[in-house]
């Protein structure tokens, strides 16, 4: 009997006639003849509610007491679908992460997952039951209740899906599925049908929204097909899945985009060794992450270094820059918030090599100026104006005939 | 260092401010030189509005699940009062009903407690923390979510104080104490400084609303000094300890009532040994509860069976007591849901036969007729009119001078 994990989130569960519609769909795929596990995150806004209850009465949250107060959202949700279930007849049983054994280390509010026990999920299974699982939370190896931070149930449902060796592990969501571009900006953007994990996790890296890059990782890694669908259709949506020969085809795939990003530039260092080492050595012992990075050549024994961080991180990034601009020689340290990323992604471009001339006339025909550039074997992003993000990403899809 | 554990309620911790208040509170228990343990109900409505939820997403709701949603409710509370600590600089931490080992029968939405192993709380309270706990909840032998049910936080709180043999056990609330009356009911009732035990299981027995039942029984098992007082003023308020020499000078302690009672009468019963018994075991076995069980002196041979049961159980006991009438050879069964209960409560009382009969006597001056007469050592009830309750309340409170 095929093993299906489903994962719901949180506008899935977003009230009682959603968690109803949840209940009647585990139990058609049941009806078709699949054993499933579900996977829930808290309904709609409670996780919000509960930050904003905290903020009401202290300006000082300790971690270990954040992680206990938001992981009560999962058990909400995750008791309350259970009961949907024994009103349609459907044995179900409902586990927090501690109880299914999901141990992590303890930093908390962004715990990692170590390792999944699974015990319990396993004897509920084989007492034909459904297990409902609190998506987003763990036990820590010091006993104590920890969350995953942003896409951890996501993150929850590939891990049960590989210990347990699913045979699919679907993320249910409020859209149907990953499209070849933010179907706000491109209306003509179709939904993909087939995508490979090296593709999505550059999706995931550039700006697409659907999933995190976390989950798709573990999932290439325990080689866990993905099927990416909604909620309030129930249509297939976009399978992720190992890459295959006819994917090949597809020389680009998707076009994304991403505004959250700021760029600075350190210009007229001395092209020396461990230059470059000491500043993202300096930038990485205050966390900063840094996202692309570009060193001209040098001119006259001088380069400039450029590189892009979340908006979050500019003024940290700017600061430290300067602090260490006359130990590196450097001349000077600029900033720009208001740039924006494009990217194409596809697995073909491997063997495609004029897609990146490509994508440049593209967008010099539009007249818009290209600020950086990087590539990967599969994806080419460029830095541009934020302003011209939105023309970009339309003029690019209909370049490539992603429409 | 005395240690004191501090039992929060609902409407103590019933928004941001009340928590806050609650932190300082505690704060101010520490400076004064005490060890404190806390234990928190969920914040005001936070538990009737998950029923509410549950009720709303669906009708089968099993006693599992229903426990595991509600659950969240004191771990949303304790987690803020943890953080409304920690900005007042006190190191504090929040522990579930299963962190702090609170193991239960599986008898679950109203699990009792089998034994408490709170190693977690001695290494808090090693480490200079105080110790937030969830009330109302455990962890069954089964490695279940269970909660206590009416009365479970109070249990919580006095299982844990005499599992670490607290100084006193604190039950803050909205009232500034247990009274000599319902002051609703009787202006001029007084706040009682100081009760035995065995006084205040009568009073919960028989309808005072501030403790339940078996929060009492659990402190007097175990020695436990109960401490009733207000989260508003903080004023002190009501001790309720062991029987002292003093105690005794006060013949009449309160008057309570209770109108949540119905009388069952089965009529013309033979007088032969083995008929109430086996009316009673047929009630018994539909999980009715009896409270006041009474029966007349035979006349010519046959007698009358008078008892009364929870408002609730009245339909059930009717039908039983009608079903099993032809083979206890009773001539009719009458039912009267308009009844309630009026009780003298008081150690003295033991050492003063008069109580009954000035009891007895008020009542007749009043014009009050009494239906159904039990008694205890240290009490004395009456079934009376339930139109007349709330005038015996007062005349029996005059009477006694309790004002």
């Amino acid at each position: 009997m095929p093993l299906v994990v489903q994962k719901f989130g949180g506008t899935s569960v977003g009230d009682a006639d959603r968690i109803r519609a949840v209940a009647d769909h585990i139990a058609r795929t049941r009806r078709q003849g699949a054993e499933v596990v579900a996977v829930v995150s808290a309904m709609g806004k409670t996780t919000d509610e509960l930050i904003h209850l905290a903020d009401s009465v202290s300006a000082t949250q300790p971690p270990r007491e954040y992680d206990m107060l938001v992981s009560t959202g999962e058990r909400i949700s995750m008791s309350l679908l259970v009961m949907a279930l024994a009103d349609l007849g459907v044995d179900a049983a409902s586990f927090t992460g501690s109880q299914v054994g999901i141990i992590t280390d303890n930093d908390h509010t962004r715990a990692k997952i170590l390792e999944v026990k699974g015990d319990r999920l396993r004897e509920a299974l084989a007492a034909g039951k459904v297990p409902v699982v609190a998506g987003f939370q763990g036990v820590s190896t010091e006993r104590e209740i920890t969350t995953l931070g942003r896409g951890g149930s996501d993150a929850t449902a590939v891990a049960l899906a590989a210990i347990l060796g699913a045979d699919v592990c679907e993320i249910y969501t409020d859209v149907t599925g990953v499209f070849s571009a933010d179907p706000r900006i491109v209306p003509e953007a179709h939904r993909i049908n087939r995508i490979s994990f090296d593709e999505m996790l550059e999706m995931a890296a550039t700006g697409g929204r659907v999933l995190m890059l976390r989950a798709v990782e573990f999932a290439r890694n325990h080689n866990v097909p993905l099927h990416v669908r909604s909620s309030f259709t129930w249509e297939p949506g976009t399978w992720v899945v190992e890459e295959d020969a006819d994917m090949e085809d597809a020389v680009v795939t998707a076009v994304t985009h991403d505004t959250s990003e700021a760029k600075v530039t350190v210009s007229g260092v001395p092209d020396r060794p461990g230059v470059a080492a000491r500043l993202f050595r300096a930038l990485a012992d205050k966390s900063i992450n840094i996202d692309m990075i570009v060193q001209n050549t040098s001119v006259k024994g001088t380069t400039d270094i450029s590189f892009t961080v979340p908006n979050d991180d500019l003024t940290g990034a700017i600061e430290t820059a300067q602090a260490h601009a006359e130990e590196l020689g450097a001349s000077g340290v600029t900033a720009d918030a208001e740039v924006a990323r494009v990217s194409l992604v596809g697995a073909g471009m491997k063997s495609h090599p004029g897609i990146a001339a490509t994508m440049f006339e593209t967008l010099a025909d539009e007249q818009i100026n290209i600020d950086m550039i990087s590539t990967s074997t599969i994806r080419t992003s460029c830095i541009v104006a934020e302003e011209d993000v939105e023309r970009a990403v339309r003029c690019l899809h209909a370049a490539f005939a992603l429409g």
